[in-house]
């Protein structure tokens, strides 16, 4: 009953000997025994043909409960569903909740979708087919088309009795929210389930619903379903059209999953992994996702080398001077990282407004140089230190205090016109913003250094 | 009724003439207009003075929704509960959720927490008191102590009265779950309300509760419930004492909150900003937080020099060495940051165990290697180019080799170790595992460059 995380890997085992020495009804019953959530938890450690196998040994109803839970898992799911046939395929998806089965639909090739598609009874295909349409990263293309709605009008009994008719013949296990519309399937308003639950009978709808429901156009992003579910504490999100009519709802469930999803963009994008799942089994296609971000170090290298080989003849006469390259480069990379992923996250939340561009700088300069002002004064006894040249410790602090300036500067600054220019501020966090300032580092280093060495 | 984001941006400018000019009824009448969320969303840009003034001018419930919403920007929840007097605090935190209570008096200085609580009537006061001993980020220190529950033996008719008389006792606005316990108070079943919407009066709630209810111990970090939400799509976490009894419940907007904390405290790690509020606004506190990253970039960098300086003659006879070292230091910590960012996330989420440890460090290499030999081929010609020497293509393409090899390794490595060694692997991502790339990567290339160039 209790949360065991270690519960489930010692069926692990039991679950691969079983699968291996093709001990099926045993396997049968064993999987009657563990719930759908520890199923889908061992897939992530069984064979692609003992996944086959398990799911063929389901019943219809955990065989869902356990695609429902693979959803967090989506490599994985991936494969089996291409695994799988059109028959059986299409025999699940009937059963599933819309917005999943669109999911699922839209892992396979179009020809295959096309026949899964033709299994299903022409009401399913048609609803399906339409939310297919959406983007995939829209509130159209997360909701559930199924909602529980009433007209305006009714008495607490009456739409009770209304709701329990809709929820059955629509088979929607739970709901938390329902919503009222008008004559034209206009949204107008909403009252949840626990204000129904409470009101006495004769009460009118109209009298105790809110008639100020936020609700999303299917063509909002789902970054911004999520921001508003967050701010507004919605446990559903009701979807409209551009006529203002009731389409679907977007359940929190759905909200955790988009929240994650979010997550692993911006980490994806700071840490070079672009859209890589942690399952990808392929490496060419991790590869070709990391590629990317190491070729643009790659560029910002030959940049860096281009204007070393300037100094050639400098370098070779006063070698110290490249020993503070690395921790000139490292130290401005870090502050830029620093300034650009605070400024994205806040741009994100709404918490940065692009219209405080100078007052956001001057913070993040404020701070950085109070660091960079420590960070000079140790470089610059260090490198009189291991040089023996006080000069040398004099030009490399006071390099990278220009360094730190222009890191805080570009850190800042470049998210927030990313914005301006309507581009994806999260661009700018990560190898981008470090590779940029590898080269300006460098630059800025040799160029003062060698100058106030050759003016001595 | 629709979501737009630019809506309040129009008031914000007429708040503040209103506020400046003391227009305090127009103000407070234009308050009257706005909704909590927008008015929350106007303190972002207002000064601290004009912020009290607002709160001073807000009917009770109002101001309380207000705070809830500021509960997503800390800092600046904290900055004006800090300048609240405790007769004020104790009238607001008296009509205030327990666990937002909380988290409002946690803000605030022991002496005067002391006095705030000694505003409020008893029974609150034991409650808060009681909350205050768990972890903030424990299931403890997030949950609501007021949860809906029945004792098990009800039909549907005498839950559903007990649980309207329930509510309107403890002033419960929402739930979506009811919990049955025993006689002794465990933990034994639950039920949706949607079910119990849906049932017949007299059916008896034992027969359509689920008995195989989830639930986490007051102890368990907060990452691990929303984790655990996510994957069984719960809307409520119910929370248990050592003794089984149930103590409290977890919203799903607290699990959103959860997520999001935990989002930037992922990003803090990996771009080196630590805890640091987007909103923090004292310099000194950032510069505090982002400083250790920095130092240890420092730290790095002296080593580097160290190695370096070790090689002194021998760069000042040929300088084109000391080139590449930028790019190599860069693509050796992009990959090293590449595997641990992936690895780490992997280990959060569950989908990567400590056991993988020899499958997944495959994985890595290969991926790694792949693109690296891409990028060593490329940076062998570059280096060709630049300097003329083909040997120097040779020792710069074949160090970036291994220095990739290596940067795979650790990046893969380091996060699984340690977990294992009960560590927090996130410390693995980010500045710590570039700069000892940084290290690596310099001694592997300088090495390797100077014994094949000395043995020509």
């Amino acid at each position: 009953m209790e949360y065991n995380s270690k519960g489930s890997a010692n069926y692990l085992k039991l679950i691969k000997r079983l699968a291996n020495d093709h001990k099926t009804e045993a396997l049968r019953g064993l999987l009657k025994d563990l719930d759908s959530i520890e199923i889908a938890g061992s897939f992530l450690q069984l064979k692609l043909k003992h996944q086959l196998t398990i799911l063929g040994l389901l019943e219809k109803s955990k065989l869902l409960e356990v695609m429902r839970h693979m959803k967090e898992h989506e490599p994985l799911l991936e494969e089996i569903v291409k695994k799988l046939n059109y028959k059986k395929l299409g025999d699940i998806i009937e059963d599933m909740d819309k917005d999943d089965a669109v999911d699922v639909i839209s892992m396979l090739t179009d020809e295959k979708a096309h026949r899964v598609l033709e299994e299903l009874p022409k009401e399913d295909r048609d609803k399906i087919t339409h939310l297919l349409q959406y983007d995939k990263e829209s509130a159209g293309g997360i909701m559930d088309p199924v909602v529980v709605y009433i007209k305006k009008g009714l008495s607490v009994e009456q739409a009770t009795n209304k709701i329990k008719a809709f929820v059955q013949a629509h088979e929607v296990e739970e709901f938390y929210v329902i919503y009222i519309v008008d004559e034209y399937g206009h949204l107008v308003g909403n009252i949840s389930l626990t204000q129904l639950f409470l009101a006495d009978k004769t009460t009118l709808i109209r009298e105790i619903m809110d008639p100020d429901v936020i609700a999303v156009n299917v063509d909002v992003d789902q970054e911004k379903v999520a921001r508003l579910a967050r701010e507004y504490d919605l446990v559903t999100v009701p979807v409209i059209d551009k006529h203002l009519k009731l389409v679907g709802r977007i359940t929190s469930d759905d909200i955790m999953d988009v929240l994650e999803d979010e997550h692993q963009e911006d980490l994806g994008q700071i840490a070079g992994t672009g859209h890589e799942d942690v399952l990808e089994t392929s490496v060419f296609k991790a590869s070709k996702l990391r590629l990317p971000w190491l070729l643009l170090g790659l560029v910002g290298g030959a940049l860096a080398a281009y204007v070393m080989s300037g100094y050639e003849s400098a370098i070779s006469e006063l070698p110290q001077v490249a020993y503070f390259i690395p921790v000139i480069v490292a130290l401005g990379g870090n502050i830029a990282i620093q300034s650009s992923s605070l400024v994205v996250r806040g741009l994100a939340t709404g918490e940065i407004r692009t219209v405080d561009l100078f007052k956001r700088t001057w913070k993040e300069i404020r701070v950085s140089m109070l660091n960079g002002v420590i960070c000079a004064i140790l470089l610059g006894l260090l490198a009189w230190w291991i040089t023996g040249l006080y000069i040398m410790g004099i030009t490399s602090g006071g390099a990278l205090l220009i360094v730190v300036l222009l890191a805080a500067l570009v850190g800042t600054a470049v998210p927030i016109l990313l914005v301006r220019m309507q581009l994806d501020p999260a661009i700018a966090t990560g190898p981008f913003i470090t590779t940029t300032n590898d080269i300006l580092g460098i630059i800025i280093y040799l160029a003062i250094t060698f100058s106030v060495l050759s003016a001595f």
